[in-house]
């Protein structure tokens, strides 16, 4: 198995990608790699490997470039030639670290969609309280969803539910702003009934304030609902743990009492961060095309390389061709 | 003044509802209060004033009851008699804890729309971390919004911002996947156009995860999104309490570090419970309609009845009814 990694991508790029390529390296004997990159920048860190092959590039796609000029004009940074790597057979699979929106346009211009998918979906996975986490699709690859895009995300979710994260029989909602079967919007009306009638175990709608007590195994939204849920977990979160550590820090008592409990506040932290449970995944496409967070450190990008090798064993994009001609039918 | 109140609403009605009010009472010496539901449940929390009026009636709406439906046929159900005081003249304003669909049915039946409002929006105060909150409208009034109904709900959120909450020249955001202003889905897009003409302080679009950050004063989105953003922090919060009592509850050493910190932690907890803001305002109707939160307690139902009052004395409805005149000019 051959997997494409861009090695520009990420605020810790390449120190990152690099050690947690290394690291899947030595984990996984089956695994090859190839780095595209400033080999200048990434030789630092680099050990020498027979299963790690390099491309040179300088060119690079920035966090402020807009995704689909960026795609488009500059044809040698190191995502666009990381997503070739794809097209023209040489790789399997790809992930980056960089840009999300040039992530998902390198998907869909250079990877290409599959035969039936209306539009592909981002998908990350998210805590629950249990550890063991929720995937949530679109979180925003598509803001201007229709009912069918949502019935394919709730495939697509499945699927890979199975056979990446090995649940059986994935309990899959969707999201809405009530649980009575006729709440919500037109769009949430009209995908209830289409999830109402598929071979999906649909347990019905679910409510935003249940997804962190793991309610379900997939969460299907719009792009738009999605994204706007995914970070406003991320900034209450977030903030919560900014006002409780301004309650540690507020006067002796408590600095004492916080230096009893700070390790395993810690731990908790770190159980909220998502890049624990690898990067979010690009469906819909005829590759697997992940993004890895931004802040990804060098055990997140092995985690994201590690999901990514699953998708390819579990051969995730033809389950989802499959299910789509199945759907069509 | 008069405020016409459903005793019978909420978890810890009537005791709360009445204890609320008797503080409201002695607090504002201006104020006379329409008690509405059963005699004999108010009764054993009731001291005798002149400025407080019973009016008897058995019939109550429930939580679980179809909102429109209820208020349709439970004709003397302590929600529909307080909103007929406020129809018919008698108050200048109502508050009820009870079921919310069925308050919004009884405002806009009974109570009545604005001329010119498209539709009303129901607006809780949200938590920042510096205290001062703000405003979120519409959270589910309606699910399906246009862009010029977000146009209307941002003036409405100005008006009240600036009559009730003392803020001048209240920062307007519009709540959206990005900060650049191509960004969103179609109605965001076109809200975005019909804010940047508006005469409010328009700061643009603004990210789900800056909210508790205090980044504006009034945050903009349609029914859906927002009442997925609402229950989003509800339940992320929740969670995320949960979780840290846990490890505070973990072992000895842990629980020794707890009871330090127990009580500033519990300062934090209701600094997060947005019922410290008062209720949630129905926008948009000819008088003030103020949904108190579900479980309010004396103090948060004291709030509640703070804040409407403040709204007749603001004469907020007849600001916006001024307002969309000049807006439909």
């Amino acid at each position: 198995m051959n997997i494409a990694i861009d090695a520009m991508g990420g605020d810790h790029a390449p120190e990152a990608v690099i050690k947690g390529t290394l690291k899947a390296i030595e984990n996984f004997p089956d695994l090859h790699i190839t780095l595209i990159g400033n080999e200048k920048k990434i030789k630092p860190y680099l050990s020498s490997s027979d299963r790690i092959h390099m491309i040179n590039t300088e060119e690079v796609i920035s966090g402020e470039d807009e995704p689909v000029r960026a795609v488009r004009r500059k044809k040698d940074a190191s995502m666009v030639l990381m997503a070739k790597e794809v097209a023209e057979g040489r790789c399997n699979a790809c992930i980056s670290a960089g840009n999300t929106g040039a992530l998902m346009a390198s998907g869909l211009f250079i990877v290409g969609r599959i035969d039936g998918i209306e539009r592909p979906a981002l998908a990350p996975t998210l805590p629950t309280i249990d550890g063991k986490g929720f995937l949530l699709l679109d979180v925003g690859a598509n803001a201007d969803a229709k009912s069918s895009h949502l019935l394919q995300y709730a495939y697509m979710g499945a699927i890979y539910s199975e056979k990446v994260r090995g649940i059986k029989n994935p309990r899959v909602g969707l999201l809405n702003i009530g649980t009575e079967s006729k709440k919500g919007n037109e769009l949430t009306r009209q995908a209830y009934e289409l999830l109402s009638n598929a071979k999906l175990n649909f347990i019905g709608n679910i409510e935003a304030r249940e997804l962190m007590n793991g309610v379900c195994d997939v969460a299907v939204t719009d792009g738009f609902t999605g994204n706007m849920v995914l970070k406003t977990i991320e900034g209450t979160a977030s903030s919560v743990f900014k006002m409780v550590k301004e309650v540690l820090m507020s006067n002796f008592k408590t600095k004492m009492a916080a230096a009893v409990i700070k390790s395993d506040l810690g731990k908790l932290k770190s159980k909220m961060d998502y890049s624990e449970y690898g990067g979010a995944s690009l469906f819909g496409l005829k590759a697997p095309v992940v993004k890895a967070h931004g802040s990804s450190d060098e055990l997140a990008f092995f985690h994201a390389i590690r999901q990514t090798r699953d998708m390819v064993m579990g051969e995730v994009p033809l389950k989802i061709a499959e299910a789509v001609k199945d759907i069509s039918k």
